[in-house]
């Protein structure tokens, strides 16, 4: 077998084998396919696509070319979840606390943020002495004690997806659905859980941007699941305003802890109540929404959850004080209230602004390397439907030292972020 | 300006500039633009393709990427010709003695054999001593005195188009007629010469299949030529049977020297003539086909082609007796002939197939670093349209040491190439 066949074959619309798909990672591992080859693959199947089958086949290979964890001496049923990436989108925060308090074991293995998305590990470590890198044994340990952990990826999973993710990212042969599900998919598969929830987000502030593409990929990774013996369900939401309140860091951890302690908005309850209803059925713990609402209702009520992510925190090396007070936390210095020029109803809250404008004022990275202040971001006061009236504030910028022209850009994107109509709009459609 | 960008405007079907083609090739050649990223813009290419503007964009930065050979100090008009690749292909051997005794300066660079197709530098080098790596001086100084030299290609020139060919060569993106007509277009130009005819090759021993591919790349490469101000013109041939009738290196240079003392095959002569029409033409000597006869038929019978190639062969140091005297050649000591089972006449014989059998011979290279044997090839007796008894010779095969599982399947595939039918068939057109 010659790479420069397989590539010539994916060119010519042909269909992979397991082996030659094996072929191609290992030997994109090993040394035997260059990178150049291996860009010239991924180029080829963004033109011509990959079948459910080579999509698997890529999955498996994904997986195998690294550690695959397992949690079966643990417990029968372990629970991961997964977001496609969003702005304002701190589920993972308030559903592992909330299921682990529910008694199912939650094995959360997450990224860092990069570009306008944020990510889990970043705002977990916003709380002073937080901790998540784990090691194995640690992960193992808590799980078992705690019912749930939350540490960053391991490079022992899926190795391959790894680094065929760097090159990815600078070959434009990022947005091809089944790169996307091969990727997604081998890494939840490696992290053990046996049973894995998708959120498949899509919109203005999300990397897949129609609901079509949304509804393909989410279709793609079910079948994934099933052909390789995984028990994977998705839920598809809409990402055109941001997800929740709060954007930056702390600011979501702050919007996490307020919701464990009942004070929540409805998007994010919405959202993260379906995600626990999926969940809660691939376990065979409920049967219906409602079952699922009553069953977050009471944890969220008798503080059970809130309890949990005190745990969490505690069990990761964490100050749990932040529970109670906030000023522990740190937030940006300074404070610019971005007001309504005219009276009316919130029509447009564009979630790529609100994250280009919180990366600016130091929420985000552009590269791995940057280092992110946990204190700059957004507080939304106003929403999509929301009244407001002339000279009201529709958000507050948080920021510490930021560049004269990042900060004029920064609010320029602000005001261009929001659009007010005379005419009241629904508040849009979240879940699919 | 970053790649990716690039690429990925490419791969969304989008037009570059002249600045956006130099960024990628000069970023190349520096080592701001990876491999990596080089191979996967390669294959958007070969998805979208390039505009004309963009082909000749390429093309100039292939040439700007090294020197650039100038002869305006020696002549007006310094002719060269080049051919896309054939079976049997030696018109380079006879066209430039016949064109220097006709006075006009030729300044040929060739390359060698790879694949199916030989080298005019490999034939030439059959020859005891004779030196194909001249200096530019010495180059310089043979064009100025012999009016004649053909000399290997000197890394100086297009060395981008040097380094992304053989970046296509393992990643399947050889044959896109944008990147074809690049790189050979940009070679020529750089090769200083002010009238380029081009020999596009099509069939079963060439690596463009159609005439309609063909004609494509033609019309393509003539507009090139345009848009970049040099007289540029197109002879389109076929290559379904090889061209003369002997094949592998020694038996080429034979076969040209019979040819310039006036014993010639018909195809060779019709290809050769057209090359020398299209030369005569850009430089201004002949009007038309008949002009251009009688000047070739006069320099073949009054021996000055020939003395020329006589000149061309002491000027780089080989030993010019081998004009009179065959036997100075390596030749195969061992011979097999390929007899016909059944009489009728040659319908077919695959120009492919016998260059596949000579190369098995040990007549080709697979390999830059293999080496090869000037004296193994073969002599085809008949050609496509010529009768044959049963029991006649219809080739030769001339070898030394070759391995019996190769020669098994040497004879055999040549025992394939041809086929006898009842019926005589037309000789094929050859040139349109």
């Amino acid at each position: 077998m010659r790479a420069v066949d397989l590539i010539e074959k994916k060119k010519n619309g042909g269909e992979h084998t397991q082996e030659e798909i094996n072929f191609l990672i290992n030997g994109y591992m090993n040394g035997l396919v260059e990178d150049y080859q291996m860009s010239a693959w991924l180029m080829a199947v963004c033109f011509k696509g990959l079948t459910d089958a080579e999509t698997a086949y890529l999955t498996k290979s994904f997986v195998d070319s690294g550690e695959v964890l397992d949690f079966s001496e643990i417990a029968l049923h372990v629970a991961d979840k997964h977001s496609t990436g969003g702005v304002g989108d701190k589920v993972t925060l308030v559903l592992a606390p909330i299921l682990a308090s529910l008694g199912i074991y939650t094995a959360k293995l997450s990224g860092r943020g990069l570009g306008f998305t944020g990510g889990t590990i970043d705002k977990l470590e916003s709380i002073p002495n937080f901790r998540c890198e784990l090691s194995k044994d640690e992960f193992f340990n808590q799980i078992k004690n705690v019912h749930v952990a939350i540490s960053s990826q391991s490079p022992n999973l899926t190795p391959a997806d790894g680094k065929i993710y760097v090159l990815r990212d600078v070959t434009a042969t990022v947005d091809n659905k089944s790169l996307i599900c091969a990727s997604v998919v081998s890494k939840k598969i490696a992290s053990g859980a046996t049973s894995i929830v998708l959120d498949v987000k899509f919109g203005s502030g999300a990397f897949i941007k129609t609901k079509e593409e949304a509804l393909e990929l989410a279709e793609l990774m079910i079948k994934t699941g099933k052909l390789l013996n995984r028990k994977i369900d998705v839920v598809i939401s809409s990402m055109e305003q941001p997800l929740g309140y709060n954007i930056g860091n702390s600011l979501e951890v702050i919007e996490s802890i307020e919701f464990l302690k009942g004070f929540y908005g409805d998007d994010l309850y919405e959202v993260t109540l379906a995600l626990l209803c999926k969940t809660l059925k691939n376990c065979g713990f409920a049967y219906d929404m409602t079952d699922a609402k009553k069953m977050m209702d009471t944890v969220i009520k008798d503080g059970s959850a809130l309890n949990k992510f005190k745990e969490i925190i505690t069990a990761q090396g964490g100050n749990p004080d932040v529970i109670r007070d906030y000023s522990l936390f740190e937030i940006g210095k300074n404070k610019i209230e971005v007001k309504a020029l005219e009276g009316g109803y919130i029509s447009k809250l564009d979630a790529f602004d609100v994250a280009h404008c919180a990366k600016l004022l130091g929420a985000g990275r552009d590269k791995k390397s940057d280092k992110i202040d946990y204190g700059a971001g957004a507080i939304l006061k106003k929403k999509i439907s929301d009244a407001v009236n002339q000279g009201e504030t529709v958000m507050e910028l948080y920021f510490n030292d930021v560049d004269k022209n990042k900060l004029d850009d920064a609010v320029a994107i602000a005001r261009n972020s929001f659009k007010i109509t005379k005419i009241k709009v629904d508040k849009p459609v979240l879940i699919f």
